[in-house]
């Protein structure tokens, strides 16, 4: 496409935007999450001469001109980009990013914006509904065994943190990130020894108040018995199968019973944020969850409907409005911004989402300027670990105000109400009538 | 849990095994796949000076000795590996990598050693799904958009490349597996122009014959004439909404009419294997496919059941099972082998889960030493593109073997057989008895 575009001197700046077509599953809101990944993406994006060659012998640009391949030796992203800062929730219809720059440029990052965006935004969003499920309660992100891929399990952290889990199990991302990081004992530390009580006291002799035992390798109220007959106070004990509910009603009342008030009980294996949800509801006494696969790969709703769509050129000073029309997959032409009511005391009443220039009284325009000519402007130019720890306050703030009827774990009705201006709605229908006009001709 | 074995003064060599502990969703079996990578993690797997830094400082550490952190400074994997060649069809309790190594390493190579072979095992077995849909016609993946991120991106395509599909969108991918790369126009070109011919015929006089126009921006059947009175012949046109069989069956009729046999007709826009299989059913006029977000999240089924157990330790010379005897998760114990009856001119008619150094005649051993005291050994020594093509032959091939009742999209019964040794068998009976023992004392 980019080829394409030089070749037939194709010289327009073209708006770009990154929006989620429907909400899937039973989310009732996402929450934007990766936009520091995606700047610095844009910041180093380079192509190699060794990936040029590449190109260069691959049949299909045979008829592409040597120009092609000098631009992409020399490719810089020199863009404007507008970003929901990290941590907003959003809705669809909504524009994450909004890119300017000239259109081969706006081509070539396509699909890693989208792949950067779209994985966090994805793990927030179910991140966001786990960590309101354990209702205050901790929870650590433990998913990364089973995460897409090693970079995908630190990224999984990252998003999970922003979207109110307590830390993970992966320690490159805590280095990263900044993120708290939690281990605990594996079924292999105790398989290991020959006798569990050893595999307990060694264990407590190094990580002292905050060893975390895990107790069900082989008989959980067996393996407690042995822990308090150590007389050893663990920070906490892990269940990581069988009955949860009965196992932690028992072991919390043996917990007190020995004076051991303050010794948590973790739970783990398979949650999602339903059995978090049913747990508590039925008066599981236990006080942190480790989630997992269901966490780092978003089980439930894997993949979120995000598109990047042109929505506006200029060439040669004339601004042209784009729109795909399609039935079932149409798109509103021009650059947007979201004006979101309510907020501070209040909770968020709705949305608008109407032209970039457009104003709305007592409306909080959300997309705010990230780049300028392929440079970061702030507050988008802090740190990775500053980027994460804004982000999450922004969302613990947001989830706030969000109605409370949209922080249930099923789809709600009413939904969210988003709008699209007057402006905007009467952009498409002029499109529209060209389009008619243009079929009938 | 290293810095436990280390401070401890566990010298072990431990056995662990990473296999599936059961078959989820309609998966009939599931391919192996991600070994090449795997093997690069083993090879190249270090400790930064700074991530060590970073690990002294937690509060978790700090009753841990300075001689766990030198450890970490000196960190390289130097156990012995067994593997499944990539692209091998296997089933649960079968392991894909079995790591004998010093405990401590063994444990902190676990999450990355998942991470990666649960990746690519869970798109090939998905992506196997997708290519026996298509019956002979051409599968490329185009899911690197909404993939879990950019590495999981070039992943997938490798993956799926290697169960059966016949190329990629991914560039990258193509660039480092030497992957066939293909490209189409996107709805974003015909949009930045002002008339959908314009947009075609410049497309066209730079692709030439490599050219493939998408027709549903607009209106599907206006596109395809305006096709057609350009008179230049593309490659193929490109569906990606509205009815594929309808629009197919008239633009077939249609092109041969005109002569154009060989444009072939693609399809794309949200299809898996069912959908696929729904489309030729009813007859829809279809030579190629692109397969996005369910195959590059494998959407149906995002994660796999994978583990890696701890099955077996040598302490001073003696060696001693491992078995996680919990109710539902339980494990065998020993160093295992995977024999597989059939092949050659029959169907495959079963598999053997036996101990390593058993013997089944007329059975094939799976497992083959992949790396001993950290170093590769042939056939997993050559370079990343002959991984791929080795394992894409060994799928097909495999899969001609497979009983036809498997093939099928549906969960089939009965399933393959796999039998667990009687020594296996006897081995799990004793550690029970010896639990049993231990917790009746």
């Amino acid at each position: 496409m980019a080829a394409g575009y030089l070749q037939t001197g194709f010289a327009a700046t073209a708006t770009f935007e990154l929006f989620a077509r429907h909400l899937p599953g039973r989310r009732n809101y996402l929450v934007a999450a990766g936009v520091e990944q995606a700047l610095e993406f844009l910041e180093t994006a380079r192509f190699s001469s060794e990936e040029i060659d590449y190109l260069r012998r691959l049949d299909v640009f045979r008829n592409v001109r040597p120009a092609f391949f000098d631009y992409l030796a020399a490719f810089r992203f020199s863009g404007d980009l507008w970003a929901l800062p990290e941590g907003t929730i959003f809705f669809p219809g909504e524009p994450v990013l909004r890119v300017a720059a000239p259109i081969a440029e706006a081509q070539i990052v396509e699909t890693s914006l989208l792949a950067i965006i779209h994985f966090q935004t994805l793990i927030a969003s179910k991140a966001a509904r786990v960590s309101s499920a354990a209702a205050g309660r901790s929870v650590v992100e433990f998913g990364s065994r089973r995460a897409h891929g090693i970079e995908a399990a630190v990224y999984a952290a990252r998003a999970a943190y922003i979207a109110g889990c307590d830390g993970t199990s992966n320690t490159f991302a805590g280095h990263r990130f900044g993120i708290p990081v939690y281990g605990t004992q594996a079924h292999s530390w105790i398989m290991a020894h020959e006798d569990e009580t050893d595999a307990f006291r060694d264990f407590l002799a190094i990580y002292l108040e905050n060893a975390i035992l895990l107790l069900d390798t082989y008989d959980v109220r067996t393996a407690f018995g042995r822990m308090l007959d150590l007389g050893i106070r663990p920070r906490g004990v892990r269940l990581d199968s069988g009955d949860l509910r009965a196992d932690s009603i028992w072991m919390r009342q043996k917990l007190d019973a020995a004076g051991w008030h303050d010794v948590q009980i973790f739970a783990s294996g398979d949650l999602d944020e339903d059995r978090i949800d049913e747990l508590l509801r039925s008066g599981a006494q236990l006080d942190a969850f480790g989630v997992g696969t269901a966490l780092s790969t978003s089980s439930d709703v894997p993949n979120l409907p995000l598109v990047y769509k042109l929505t506006e050129m200029e060439v040669d000073g004339q601004v042209r409005r784009a729109a795909k029309l399609t039935e079932a997959k149409e798109t509103y032409p021009g650059r947007k911004q979201v004006f979101r009511f309510g907020g501070g005391h209040e909770e968020y009443s709705g949305d608008m989402i109407g032209l970039a220039g457009e104003q709305f009284l007592g409306a909080e325009p959300l997309l705010l300027p990230a780049m300028r000519g392929g440079q970061r402007l702030a507050p988008f130019d802090g740190s990775p670990a500053e980027s994460v720890v804004d982000a999450r306050r922004r969302f613990l703030d947001a989830r706030k105000h969000l109605p409370e009827r949209l922080r249930a774990l099923h789809s709600t009705y009413p939904s969210y109400p988003v709008h699209f201006s007057n402006r905007l709605q009467q952009l498409l229908d002029d499109m529209r009538q060209s389009l008619v006009k243009s079929t009938a001709t």
